[in-house]
């Protein structure tokens, strides 16, 4: 009788917010097949700027788009923490093994976490205690160039795969604009201040109208440990992200208070 | 000649994400009237769930609800978070004091606070320097009792406008549900998970649809320290968060890899 291997290669889940026909996605997913099985779930369409955002006020519809031996492909009408959501309750045929989100075209280096489709992923993924990571390119021209970071990207979910995360961490990857890659740095966020958010947006109708617009200013950019410095300086910026902001230290100086 | 005073009151910014005609913004405008000229500017309808999503995608449109003095109303087809960057880029008359956002009906407690948009509010504030606290009720009847937190309300944001707060950090309030309140206790974050956060739609044109609802499990109940301890007790319980998430203690870990 022949022996038949049982060994489950691992799952992993891939989602994104520059939705299903992102160069971003196929690019990750071309990263991440060798590691294991693929499960994707991704919104329908673009939702940048999603951050954490759910609702319960309408229904999303999901559908399968493609099934192949180790890739499965899932599109829904939902945000991508939705996406993630409902990948991880009702979709994948067991438990993934790792969460990757993007490749976002766009950064989200420093305050950018906050507003994040990409990194929304990798909450709702470390919120269930799997190791997660979010991918993302500092240029938001949907045509840059990706291919160089495709081995990157799989080193880093590999690393991560063997090593996993402390519960509750996942890892923001930005990856600099252009072609250069002179390595990849640990860092912390970098605090950056959006300022000029705003543009008219005129409209012989009337009413008061506005596009937000807006640019992003280092507060800090003498400093060497953080995201945006590494960006800068060609690197790939890595920084451990906690799902638990609590300012513990606070707490013990305001709790004197009590 | 008759001495003018020049002295300016300070200015508090208010937002929400239950929209222009929630009960919660009425008791919040009530409670912050007497510490100073409040200023406010929230989405002209319900944005709950809404996270720091914003969106360049379409523009948004904002106008003057009402005026009189001390008090200046704006609502705007936008997300909270929106609707704060624009309060504070372009229409408050200076820069204000103080940022704070609810009466939001329902918890933002434990892992709520990365899909409140009520919680945004005050990110957005701190991430611009000011001094923020964001109120929400653990209770989601909109006809919830609120009177007997308008002093509560009062007294935290007296308090912040005194001491201020450290950079990048704002306070999560959370008043437990029903009228009895034994006190304000300094907390943690509790870690809880979300479960069971889907539930079919049918419909019978097909399709699969799902609808968002799902139980919140705390997963450290024992846990005295957390907010969720301290809102089953019926403390209100205030939780300080930074808007800078990094790991710090990984970044030195992973750091020796580089």
């Amino acid at each position: 009788m022949q022996e038949i291997s049982h060994i489950m290669r691992p799952l992993i889940l891939i989602s994104n917010d520059d939705g299903l026909n992102a160069r971003g996605l196929a690019a990750l997913i071309e990263a991440m097949r060798p590691l294991g099985d693929v499960f994707v779930c991704v919104p329908d369409g673009p939702r940048s700027g999603a951050s954490c955002s759910i609702t319960d006020s309408v229904p999303l519809k999901c559908w399968q788009v493609s099934c192949e031996p180790g890739l499965e492909v899932y599109a829904c009408t939902a945000t991508p923490c939705m996406c993630t959501k409902l990948a991880i309750d009702n979709l994948v045929p067991r438990r993934p093994d790792l969460v990757v989100a993007g490749i976002n075209h766009g950064s989200n280096a420093s305050v950018n976490i906050h507003y994040s489709g990409t990194t929304a992923v990798s909450t709702e993924g470390a919120l269930q205690g799997i190791p997660s990571v979010a991918f993302s390119l500092d240029d938001n021209d949907t045509e840059a160039p990706l291919d160089h970071l495709v081995p990157v990207c799989r080193e880093i979910a590999s690393s991560t795969l063997e090593r996993g995360l402390p519960f509750g961490i996942y890892l923001n990857v930005n990856f600099p604009a252009g072609e250069e890659l002179k390595g990849v740095r640990v860092c912390r966020m970098a605090y950056s201040r959006w300022v000029d958010e705003f543009e008219p947006c005129p409209r012989s109708r009337g009413g008061r109208w506005y596009w937000l617009c807006g640019k992003q200013v280092d507060e800090e950019p003498d400093s060497e440990d953080t995201d945006l410095w590494a960006l800068r300086h060609h690197y790939a910026a890595v920084v451990p992200i906690s799902i638990d902001p609590t300012a513990r230290g606070l707490v013990e100086e305001l709790g004197i208070r009590n």
